[in-house]
């Protein structure tokens, strides 16, 4: 090999430059996918030579079942389940590309978006259909499940879960009880006689970033009932209904939900998964990372860049671009994060590996427009972001 | 000196940065020198030990008085001049930290924001002012001049000015002709008898970026009448004036201003002064940097950071933006560009050295909460920047 020759692979070498471009959803505008694109046509227009890995990310609510599919060549299987409202609906659940996990929202099955706005009231939503829907996958032989529990419409405890999975839940005569959160009050007999029992051959990842308690003034009812359309009366009937819910649950498993965190996620599905499913609680946007093998993806990355519709100060309680970052920081991998719009406190996300946070937004606009020109903008910001952190290490590979 | 104390120095030098803060005015917001403080707020802010100097620019329109005052520690004189419209005003003409060089803002004593948008006429409007600032300047002993030509509300090819510093215009029946460009074509004959001798004991760099020529198509009267309220009817009479204008100074002085480029810049202020001044064209940017002496102050730089309120294609047609990266890429030092506003085509800076270009826009906003909120929106930009683009080379200097 000629002395000209070695110098150019080592040149090359040297100039090789590993991007990894893993955004959640710009809400309301792009999906993690779509912003994953358009964010690698930027980089690839200012830097043509990179290599760029994309994994979309989400934060274990909408979009979950999409980006996990998608990350892992696997597909979706639609089943007609019963709705929040008790109609049916048509749901969809995902099989991962390695054929055994399913990854299912909850919001697919009883959430928020299904129900008119008018019609929203926790005393009568109902998960049934998202027990429904783990049967459906269960008869289909999986027994390895994602459940992600973001957007529910529901505050039911999970008890319509749990009766479309086979548990008797009774009330003084007998008589199974009704849809919604207004019906656990009758409450008097769990039987687990019927439950599924495949249920105990299975086990279920819960994806969220709940860490409410059952009941009380920082449970299910009180936090998130309102935005379910609870009344601050109906607020109140909840609560308690919770609380005997939780008595029962304890006479039959000896499991105190009451307090336990976690147990108030999506309208207390939280608290049933842990007192009758073998289950683990992960943070949303943890098990996405896991199935997306970001971390794997990272190694040996120069950049990490990641992104969501708003940045703030909350983003550092854990929201996807901090947990990101924080992969990226234990391998050394500096992150950027890229956001539609960037509030206050942004400075608290520098401690786990944040660099820099920048906008998409190139000149006063509205949000509509924003959202609209999101694509372009993304690719836009992407090319200057890449020209500006590269220059000092490599001036040379910029177009 | 100890080991450990030699290590010490040494990472310290390696740690020094030093960045030029050299940004225009974000017009309608704020002023050069307010968004270099800003900037440099935010620079401080992400790397605490850099070394920053800053140097705020102007275009050689409104703002290059206070630029070049302030940054050379000089002064302003105020004299009352007559305004266009013939009334008196207040102006202020700077004089540099040399103690010798005088600058003028022609927008000061003609400019189009002293005549209310109902009266602009260019037939009735008048350089008369500008002369006698000059004529002020000369009995204070100056004899060195910058003439920013920027913001005229005037097209009367510099006659009202040449008669404030005695050049006799006079109609065929010996009279002086009045006011304005309607005026010109009663022109007969021009003296230079009582021409101010000083003027020629003076010297004049005249900064303008107007490279058109007096009259045509291309002319003061057709490019610029229009914007200083003239209708088309008077656009062409304009034209035909400064022709005959422009046929009575060849008969004088031999010079042919019709198609000299430059000629027509300031409605034919710049024509009158490659005529009968001791002059030279430079443009606005360049003297600018000239003056504040943005080269020197760049030499081993490891930045320089200038902006524009809007920054598009036209950018890199000469406004201060590219003249001040250009002047950087000349000495090795890349340049970041920070806008309120980006537009299309940006792509063109890149060959004068700009490494990308950065708005300072956060989130969707209104443009008056984004010229309202400048000050914030410059420091926090500024940062974000510093710490993309410094952390290849000195990740530890990030706060």
């Amino acid at each position: 090999m000629s002395f000209i020759a070695r110098f150019k692979i080592v040149k090359r070498r040297w100039l090789k430059i590993k991007i990894v471009i893993a955004p959640d959803s710009f809400k309301g505008s792009v999906s993690a996918f779509e912003a994953a694109m358009a964010i690698e046509l930027g980089v690839k227009k200012s830097i043509p030579g990179a290599e760029t890995l994309i994994v979309p990310l989400a934060d274990g609510g909408e979009g979950t079942v999409d980006t996990l599919v998608a990350a892992t060549g696997g597909k979706k299987n639609a089943v007609t389940v019963t709705g929040p409202l008790g109609s049916p609906v048509e749901a969809f659940y995902g099989v991962l590309g390695d054929g055994k996990t399913c990854v299912i929202e909850i919001a697919e099955t009883s959430g928020l978006d299904l129900v008119p706005e008018k019609e929203r009231n926790p005393l009568v939503t109902t998960t049934y259909g998202t027990g429904e829907l783990i049967k459906s996958a269960l008869a289909e032989g999986y027994r390895s499940f994602i459940l992600a529990l973001g957007g529910s419409a529901t505050n039911d405890g999970g008890a319509g879960m749990l009766q479309a999975l086979g548990m008797k839940i009774l009330d003084e005569e007998k008589h199974e009880i009704g849809f919604g959160g207004g019906e656990l009050s009758r409450v008097d007999k769990i039987s687990l006689r019927d439950f599924d029992s495949r249920i105990n051959e299975s086990n279920f990842v819960i994806a969220s970033d709940v860490e409410n308690p059952l009941v009380g003034k920082n449970g299910a009812s009180f936090v998130f009932g309102p935005q379910k359309g609870a009344t601050p009366d109906i607020v109140r009937v909840l609560d308690k209904n919770l609380k005997h819910w939780a008595n029962k649950i304890k006479e039959v498993t000896g499991v105190k939900l009451h307090n336990l965190p976690g147990a108030g996620a999506a309208g207390g599905i939280g608290g049933a998964f842990q007192a009758f499913f073998p289950s683990v609680i992960e943070k949303g946007a943890d098990v996405v990372m896991d199935y997306t093998k970001l971390k794997e993806k990272l190694v040996g990355a120069d950049l990490l860049i990641t992104g969501e519709g708003q940045v703030d100060f909350q983003t550092a309680f854990g929201k996807t671009p901090m947990r990101a970052a924080l992969a990226a920081k234990k391998l050394g991998v500096p992150t950027i994060i890229i956001a539609g719009s960037i509030g206050k406190g942004i400075e608290s996300l520098y401690r786990y590996g944040v660099i820099s946070i920048h906008s998409i937004v190139t000149k006063p606009m509205t949000l509509d427009k924003a959202m609209e020109s999101a694509p372009e903008l993304l690719e836009q910001t992407a090319a200057q972001i890449c020209r500006t952190f590269f220059y000092m290490k490599h001036p040379s590979s910029l177009l």
